[in-house]
């Protein structure tokens, strides 16, 4: 079996919650919370475990950088369907880590291979709609500046 | 944002391994060690979440009996599909923890309105092979009480 | 193969339509029919075969108490995706059969497992909407017995 | 609500489980009974309930012929994946009901848009493999027939 | 390994891009060139892409007829689940190639025994949906042939 | 609509054929070659769509390197399930264009969030039986050079 690993170790250093929420922060800086506090309106306990598992156990690898870790994610969404919310979520996150919108175009593109043209149309859409959400923000600053 | 749980805490407790190995021995007594085992071989990191995240954090949680946990992940395992060798794992989980073995075949049964009967059928010879294979462990164990 | 059963027989006893009926109003008292005449009204023979096949022929078995079924069949729908709707008519119906919220909740928490985040987060949002649904009726009602 | 019909009426008439067998044997002449009668040695229930639902309530049927539901099927078994052994059954019901091998193939093909590549390379396998087995069939007949 | 095609020889025949529009045209003469474009606002490679592999490479195929092509088709996008957008899509194409509304809704009704009821359920939906459509676009087209 | 593309310029330049060729001999060099040959002897056509469409058409774009390329794949893969043959092909192209056993490892267990847990077991199976034969070769060719 595994050796155990030491948990006060782990409480000396920083906690997974607190990792988590860290790592959420960085990838989905604006709707991360967001996304969180919803859950946890429903269900405080799964909430915890989105922070914790995800983000502060899996993420927080230092094996892949977040760059890679975001590719594989919209290629796992694009591929399972029905999960647009979380794609959208993830195409905003990839942006967010270095990916540029014609990557992740690019991503969709070949997932025609593996999981079939109407899973890649449908994450076409998606991304669309966070592209145009992107242009909206950025219009709105901008005449929020102006004003 | 959910409230921070104390890691401290927590390590003053039984720990997530802890608790999970425990969770582990509980549903799946013969086969759980050797699966671990068998993980840990390629991958240490994901043998240790395996035992942590599944068993340390989800079944150890207190809200549902081990019986109604083994009929959800039995009907999660038919309807994924691809999943035989952790289907036949939890079928004798199920087992183990008071479930006969009419009430599988019940579950895999009502499978065929929800994963259609091709998954149905699948999973039925998946169950088929861990009863003959519990038979032919009592068999071979009469056979060395006898010796 | 297997024994041809007696037609003749069953005629004499409840027909598979009057018990698909039965076990269709047993779980699903309020929204049951109503789903029932949505299907009939495109397809009469779907809706006859889906009150038959499902309710009459498997729900209606001994082998399992309904608990367990609505247990296996909300574990089922969470993994399978893209069937939030039949999710949330499943979630009402375990609440009838006697599932409290947080064993629901726990099922649907259990699903990050076998089929992952996504399909855990939307069902969540789908129990959600479900409990909201059955407040604002509870609200209405009392609204009207006010009145 | 559906109108209740008449079970009475119904067993005057051929029966499910009669008119399931009918069709098994009219699509399956070969292997049908031998994969029910499988089923029965672990699950008597569950064929008796693959004879009579699909076969006798749904292939019966008058509105679509034999040949165009086996394309159905196919299609939906190269879909769904993890069905390799129902798809082989499927192969050989569509070339008994006059789909021809180049048919099934373009089959196939079609589902790399639908289903993507690796879902239509499983499926030339499995068609390849149905193929392979009529032959060594027909020449094992071919040798007894010379003896 | 196979033989390499002759481009040149396909530039003085039909290009795959003619031939793809003129298959789109064929089966989809309502929504395709709106579909395709819909898509190349976002990703132009896409929409090429879409052209040239389904439909200029497999759907001109002349191994299997159009009809039986859409029954494989809405087949498929029934059990895929997830991709009501794209089944509305060939369902429509299919009444334009042949099928009547009767035979589109057996091959749903077909789909309980592979992919479920939630799936078939879903399919039903949107099927409806298109009939709706084409009923209100030929009340639309009557009222301005009164005017 | 798009434009037509000119197929006159792209038989000037490389077929798509011979691009796809290329591309495949570099991502998978070793077993590329004996993948197209195996399903060409079933059906040449799909062979040479093989080759064409996900090596001609998608793999050879410049918008994303070999090694992204790669991670989505897996991702992808890992997903789908029921893959584990094209999981160990690109496992193998994966590590071909530059993946180390460790990045592949873990985009194996971050689809336990997307994918679940059985998903990203069998998919360790399929990278250790990779890397397994990998070193078998690797010793075979020892003992040669030895000899």
């Amino acid at each position: 079996m595994t050796d155990e690993p030491s948990d006060a170790q782990e409480s000396r250093q920083e906690s997974r919650h607190a990792r988590g929420l860290r790592m959420l922060k960085a990838i989905h800086p604006q709707v991360g919370e967001r996304v969180v506090d919803g859950v946890a309106a429903v269900s405080p306990d799964l909430a915890r475990c989105l922070v914790e598992f995800p983000f502060g156990d899996v993420y927080a690898r230092p094996g892949l950088d977040l760059r890679s870790r975001q590719i594989a994610t919209i290629a796992a969404l694009v591929t399972l369907g029905g999960a647009e919310r979380q794609l959208k979520w993830h195409v905003r996150g990839g942006l967010n880590v270095g990916l540029n919108r014609d990557e992740i175009l690019e991503v969709i593109q070949q997932m025609t291979i593996y999981a079939g043209f109407p899973r890649a149309l449908n994450a076409l859409t998606a991304a669309q709609e966070v592209f145009e959400e992107i242009e909206a923000e950025a219009a709105e600053e901008a005449r929020q500046d102006d004003a």
